[in-house]
């Protein structure tokens, strides 16, 4: 097993364990025991939530914010709770993503999406509920000071929000069988997957007491690392089975959807690729060895075979 | 004009400003010119934040923060966010409510409803991008103590999750054509409209700086203010007529809605709005004449005609 895939599997497993806790019991104020009449909504959350997904942007903010404490300790509340803020983000935008609405998905994973296992109405509730619990579970981050816990909820909003994560699903929208150039290609990506990847960088090193240096050369990390996922899933859907994939290969020529290996050619998307993972590996020049996590997760980027 | 209809006019004349302020220009470190593209999503934004609604919530924010100021002044900042924040949760709610898949809506206060005037898609990105937005808001209201940001984060997001308006949300679509009792309905009123009514009270408090005491007061007064609206619109429902209502009077009876006076009775009903308005006014005996907005507006709950 290599380093990585340990640290993943282990970040996989601290990240579950965090989100089981927080999709437990709900307690608030407004609740007065009505509890078990919201059990659909709770469901579906669940549901969507404890799916096997890899905990790609939770691994992230616990890679930033090693690479910023070198070594130090810190108690690990705000990044537990930011690693869970920003996976609900992503699960709710996979459930509206997946709505007939959109693009009409009737398997995540292999598993009937949530609009299929319960209904539309369900879907549309539970993802707003998720978007609404992550900023709840910022505002439990209380072991960071009080500024500190408002430059998460800022970081993740600008992310989630109509230019971040909603403004690319509105571009990705209006691309479909639209011919678009690598400019608007790469604004799209860098909203809808870009914006919230930036974010789990930023939150992990705000959580570690990053400096404004440390901040800026993470943030170009994050936004290279972004983007080299994205030429890379391009290049699979391209050369890979659908064996292998897990999804349908060639979908993307299928749905005629824009992609850098159609805009720029195999090769020269192949050469993008590497381009942005030495872009990466750069920023991260000023740290030292407790950055191993980030960097394995660049070269990850462009290697993967699914 | 009396003088809670000055103060509603004021009251919405500036939130209708700040809302305009916070429409403009989306300013992102993920937008990088990307606006142009996201015009349909801020269209419909627009559209539906800037809709002649009531801001009902804004005023109870401001309203709230005059009774515990008493006087005293303060920087408008956090209270403006604030109004817009929670005004931004209401509005992507009627949204939501309206898709086909929700209460499948046509028409709201006479126009089109967002997904009729644009599209589903349209209608649950935009509504998805407001709520990232009222967060974000709450980040940059930042001349009150970042600890009382977050008091402001954690209220509305507890107030907007599955334990507040969208748990309501599930609980009224589980209702439909369902008896339920007196206790069930209270609970789904207080989650689907009560949460955010709390949250406005709360969070003007929060930006006043109220002592716990205050905040206790507060809070009993808006349980009693929010009830008593409901009770109030199941009243008028069944006594008014459709012009004066300005949408379809017997409306609830034609849903098989359960309402307080198909449980109660006309005359019992009528009797538990009174009983909510002295709850309320009690709830205020320790705040001072700048505490008559709250006052007013406790009475126009149970009097108002439509």
């Amino acid at each position: 097993m290599s380093s990585l895939n340990q640290q993943l599997q282990h970040a996989q497993q601290r990240i579950n364990s965090s989100l089981s806790a927080e999709l437990e019991a709900p307690v608030s104020p407004y609740s007065e025991g009505a509890g078990d009449n919201l059990g659909r909504v709770y469901q579906a959350i669940q549901y969507s939530v404890m799916n096997g997904g890899k905990r790609m942007r939770p691994l992230l903010v616990f890679a930033s914010a090693d690479a910023v404490l070198a070594g130090r300790k810190q108690t690990s509340k705000s990044l537990d709770l930011s690693a869970c803020a920003i996976e609900f983000i992503h699960c709710y935008s996979l459930v509206h993503d997946d709505l007939p609405a959109m693009d009409d998905d009737d398997l995540r994973r292999g598993q009937p999406t949530v609009h299929k296992a319960f209904d539309d109405a369900t879907a549309i509730l539970s993802g707003d509920a998720l978007q609404a619990m992550a900023f709840e579970a910022l505002s439990r981050a209380d072991d960071i000071p009080p500024a500190q816990q408002i430059a998460l909820v800022k970081e993740l909003a600008l992310a989630a929000g109509p230019v971040g994560m909603v403004g690319g699903q509105a571009l990705d929208i209006a691309a479909t069988d639209q011919r678009v150039n690598l400019e608007q290609l790469e604004q799209m990506h860098s909203l809808k997957t870009g914006a919230l990847i930036r974010a789990a960088v930023a939150m992990g090193a705000i959580c570690a007491g990053a400096s404004e240096q440390q901040r800026i050369a993470l943030d170009h990390y994050a936004r290279a690392v972004g983007l080299a996922f994205q030429v890379h899933d391009d290049i699979l859907d391209v050369e890979s089975d659908t064996t292998t994939l897990g999804k349908t290969a060639g979908a993307d020529i299928a749905l005629n959807k824009s992609t850098y290996p159609a805009l720029l050619g195999l090769s020269q998307a192949k050469d993008m690729a590497q381009q942005l993972l030495q872009q990466a590996l750069t920023a991260l020049k000023d740290f030292d060895e407790h950055a191993d996590t980030l960097r394995q997760l660049a070269h990850y980027a462009v290697t993967r075979n699914h």
